[in-house]
């Protein structure tokens, strides 16, 4: 009676990835837990749950859960260890993988180098898609924070973004400032805040608050929402070479109403097998 | 080419645990650090590495390794796990597992409830053998902080503890006071600094501030040294109960040059194989 699973990474990003075609698997919110924690467990930042297709033009469907066992809509990351995943087991021979997520249906493609590449959706700005509290979509609003003023511009990648451009995000504010931008009371719903240094238009370097997270080794929404941002501001070419704390990711946008495009790494580190006790899966 | 391992824990202190006899493993400093990685790798506290011994009268030999790479001398915990691992996959049937460590030979021993008991060794208190500088070996050293007298009993359990016994263990200032004591001058090796809450005769509640590691789950050769003091001070009976974060010990001091047995759970998690690049193993 054992599980068998892949740990996998995209930017220091983890993941348990599960094969849910071939093994038959009912994981409850306590067993997640348990198996996402660090020293009790297997430890990963999301488990990633490769299931069948509800439709016979979509190659697969998947789940994500938080280490604390709530489900989650969307993750660049996660799309692209799912990617490898299912190619390096055999599970699909396409190099373009139609996949149904709770958003929607994605379409991620494994590039020659190893890497994948995501369409990330398009970018939304209007203040009521963010949401955020505004009278008009402006490429950069002022946003008020203990009497100083923030140029920010907002994005939607489905989730809410606020980014600023800083002259070197090794000392730019994140810790102090993240925290009061993700809880400003103009955004209802929160938002992950960025900070990005602007190299040249065709790089840049970035840092994000991540909403109920905190500061992340690599953010992929937030790395679109960064470059959506600076090419809405007429700094960026619609090609950027994105560098994190946990590596790089490059992010195309052709502007309007494209998708944005991520490309970036999936690798995978160990597959395991764990026992499971009770009902929770049968192979 | 892969190296298989499993991954176990004792008391939330987590282990990749590698069968060297059946593989060759060679591994390089930055290769462990890699492995010891929590998001880039398999994530733990210690490496175990078990080999074969040396001698005939030995079963196996072992080593540990902390995640940064460097080799450690002695864990409790580790040592628990080793004689689950070994017993679980057939390496050895005996009950009572006779072990080469960088310490000397212990005998980890395999208890009817699947709680493993490991003989500590026997407590040394005499000032130089801590080493921590006094005129004399006393059951209570006054020990001045910032211009408090806080009352330590000092033991060696292969490495220095300063144990002393607070009112609350939840409210007791670990993270304050810890750190000056671990690097108080009088302990020249540094020191663990014990906070030990007695329950009854039979039971206490115990945080470490470990050397070098801050406040962990929970440390075995504390415990020993926490119990030892407090049979010293009169206060313990002969066997007693530790509670930690982490989960439970029971640790029995006969007293005098008696050796110290601690007993506690060790848990396999999952098995796992990972390929390595290079010439770092071979099957």
């Amino acid at each position: 009676m054992k599980l068998q699973f892949t740990k996998m990474q995209g930017l220091g990003n983890d993941f348990m990835v599960i094969d849910g075609v071939n093994q038959q698997v009912r994981l409850s919110t306590s067993t997640i837990r348990q198996l996402g924690d660090r020293y009790f467990g297997i430890g990963f930042d999301q488990l990633l749950l490769v299931e069948p297709a509800s439709r016979a033009d979509i190659d697969f469907s998947y789940r994500i859960f938080n280490n604390d066992g709530g489900e989650v809509e969307q993750c660049g990351n996660g799309a692209r260890c799912f990617a490898r995943f299912v190619h390096d087991k055999g599970l699909s021979l396409k190099k373009e993988i139609a996949v149904e997520t709770a958003r929607g249906v994605i379409y991620p493609r494994l590039e020659d180098d190893g890497n994948v590449s995501v369409n990330m959706g398009v970018p939304q700005f209007a203040p009521q898609e963010i949401p955020f509290i505004a009278d008009s979509d402006l490429i950069i609003h002022p946003l008020d924070i203990d009497g100083v003023s923030f140029a920010i511009s907002v994005v939607s990648m489905g989730n809410p973004h606020a980014v600023q451009v800083v002259a070197d995000v090794d000392v730019a504010p994140v810790a102090s400032i993240g925290p009061k931008i993700e809880t400003h009371p103009r955004f209802p719903a929160k938002v992950n805040a960025g900070f990005m240094q602007i190299i040249s238009r065709d790089e840049i370097r970035l840092r994000v608050f991540e909403r109920a997270a905190g500061e992340t080794l690599a953010c992929g929404t937030g790395a679109c929402a960064a470059v959506v941002a600076g090419i809405r501001r007429g700094l960026l070419n619609p090609r950027v070479r994105v560098h994190t704390h946990g590596g790089e990711l490059t992010i195309a946008w052709a502007g309007g109403s494209a998708a944005v495009w991520m490309t970036g790494p999936a690798v995978s580190v160990f597959d395991g097998t764990i026992n499971l006790q009770g009902e929770e899966y049968a192979a």
